[in-house]
């Protein structure tokens, strides 16, 4: 049985809510008159929420890339020590743009689906720290494993206390609870296309005033991410080149949304539907990738059995309009990703865990019906009622 | 009177036709998907035609700027001499660009208002040449000038071969005629908010095999924007870092009615309501500011009247929702700016000369009514019966 319109679950771009897809729709307006910087003042000041900062935040016209290389190369110095803590493909992006600037990198690399523990970095930093910025992942898209940031920065604090923390906070922010200034981190990024239910174009970066010292030193060549040029236009809501406009119209009514639905409500579906995901997988006999400790609340990948091709099962995936991620880099065809961030529901994961149970079945795996989806919802639901009593 | 919709005629984002509009409000796909690589498909080939080159096409989720940075840091080294043509703000945020990133950067800048001709290109070259890149804009948005491409590159191959051209063509390609392969030019940069139709969020850079062999040698740093990165995945029509998504929905359909209109009817487009702006504020008392040999086909800019205080006037403009844009820079308060490039039609220019009328008129200055919109209307048909006669 098909679906009329697809069921996105790829770890970004998420599904938009009408409301925000319609949005996107709009006339274009002035990018410097009032009603732009009305719009700005909005999102500025509810991204700041998620973020945890009072800081200001810079809206880039740029995918996630652009804003971790905006991070990178507004605060270093060639020839500066960095420590790239890489859990994954985006950990290694990271790293490899700070290379790419002329940065000294010394990379602390856990096996893919494992978290850095907070002691891995311990001993890392008691064996010789002085590194002039570290760079971590919040949430790893290519492996679905959310990292300790928290107790990750405790370390770094403490054991190297001039070092600067850069976090890619592309696909977690806005999923879960976060605190930029209370973890003290130093510049946070995010994009529009992932937990803000907005389409890609658009990446934000926030920057503490440590931060904004250090760029006021930091050599590395920039223009187009050059923060300071945007700063200035913050305050009175405009940007120094022509932002995605229509990107911004999604995000402004995306965090209405998001300010309606609560973010105390917002993170209990998100662990709600990852609780689905695991829940479900796992009931199928699907390996979950990342250590469970870790796994994310926002992507979550699973080990292609052993014996099925992930093509052909892919392809049944798509036959029933389930559009899921595969592995990256050396995970190409051994994992499969399923996003669940954004607009996600557990009605969604529950069409999805479905749609793999037809899909086993039509290869010829020994599957009893509605085992996944009652795991799924069994999952769902409690993790739902838990988040409940908490909240 | 108050028109219900603004009329938007600042030089972009400029206003969508309602088609493209709506398509910014279609739901995500996925971005490594088949859906998304025959889009992507369909828009390299249209744009190629009015770019006039067989090279490939990159698309980049960023403003123009960006794209401007790529063509510099993909195809140069610090140190390397370069001479940036610059004849306004936009010439000069390219110069500002190479310096950035190291170039040992000479300015020829002729006043603003002026064309760079070429005849200064080549006394220049004559009194010393060897660059490895000289920046040429092809349309200065902020002063209403468009320079003759063709005949500069002409003089810059005969004078200094081996320099690279990088070309600014933001706010022009679309709207006139353009031939990069035939003029031998080597990079060439627009954006999908001008003569495109769509909304802001996407760059193009086109890049000659000249130009892919720099790269191979270039040492400016460069991650986001590393051309290289983009180029092997255009045949299988995908883009290294997630893409604005719905600004090439936009695009997409952008082209198709730029196919349906055919090149030769949008360049006369842009020819006769580029005639009728001139010609009405001309016939209102206007002094315009670029050399009218020179005068751009997409955007006009003329003096604010000695004795009139730009914020009043544009008060009364806004007031009956025209939007222009005002003076960059040093030219603040003393000139404005009309855009007319992308959807615009003789109508819409008669409307906004229509309210130009009227703001004068509220301010007290001498206006015959129905002079300035009488005369647009007059050097609109002409040009449009002329251009007829020519195609």
């Amino acid at each position: 049985m098909q679906r009329f319109e697809p069921n996105l679950r790829i770890p970004g771009p998420t599904a938009l809510p009408s409301a925000v897809r319609e949005a996107g729709g709009r006339q274009m307006i002035n990018h410097r008159g009032p009603e732009f910087a009305a719009m700005f003042g909005r999102i500025e000041s509810r991204l700041k929420g998620y973020f945890g900062t009072e800081s200001d935040i810079v809206l880039l016209t740029a995918a996630g890339t652009g804003a971790l290389e905006a991070a990178i190369v507004n605060t270093l110095s060639p020839g500066d020590r960095v420590l790239a803590v890489t859990i994954g493909a985006f950990g290694d992006r990271f790293a490899k743009i700070a290379r790419a600037y002329g940065a000294d990198v010394t990379r602390l690399a856990p096996e893919w689906g494992l978290a850095a523990e907070p002691t891995l970095l311990r001993d890392t930093l008691e064996r010789g720290a002085g590194y002039r910025a570290i760079l971590l992942t919040h949430n790893e898209t290519s492996t679905g494993v959310t990292n300790p940031i928290r107790e990750l920065a405790s370390v770094a604090r403490e054991l190297d206390p001039d070092a600067l923390l850069l976090v890619d906070g592309i696909s977690g922010l806005g999923a879960v609870p976060f605190a930029q200034d209370a973890w003290g981190l130093d510049v946070l990024v995010s994009g529009s296309q992932k937990s803000w239910m907005a389409a890609p174009g658009m990446s934000f970066v926030s920057v503490s005033e440590r931060a904004w010292s250090a760029a006021e030193t930091a050599r590395m060549p920039r223009f187009y991410f050059d923060l300071a040029q945007h700063r200035s236009g913050i305050a009175g809501g405009s940007t120094p080149w022509t932002p995605a406009v229509a990107v911004l119209f999604q995000l402004d009514v995306a965090l209405e949304l998001m300010e309606r639905e609560g973010a105390a409500s917002i993170f209990a579906r998100h662990a709600a539907c990852a609780a689905a995901v695991r829940a479900g997988l796992s009931a199928l006999g699907f390996e979950l990738f990342a250590d469970r400790r870790y796994a994310s609340n926002t992507v979550t990948a699973a080990n292609v059995p052993d014996g099925t091709d992930w093509n052909a099962f892919n392809a049944e995936l798509k036959q029933r309009r389930l559009v899921v991620a595969g592995g990256q880099g050396k995970l190409q065809g051994q994992i499969f990703r399923i996003g669940h961030l954004g607009s996600v529901t557990l009605d969604e994961i529950l069409g999805a865990i479905g749609v793999i149970e037809e899909a086993l079945a039509a290869l010829g795996r020994p599957v009893v019906a509605g085992t996944g989806v009652a795991a799924a919802q069994r999952a769902g639901l409690e993790s739902a009622a838990t988040e409940e009593v908490v909240a």
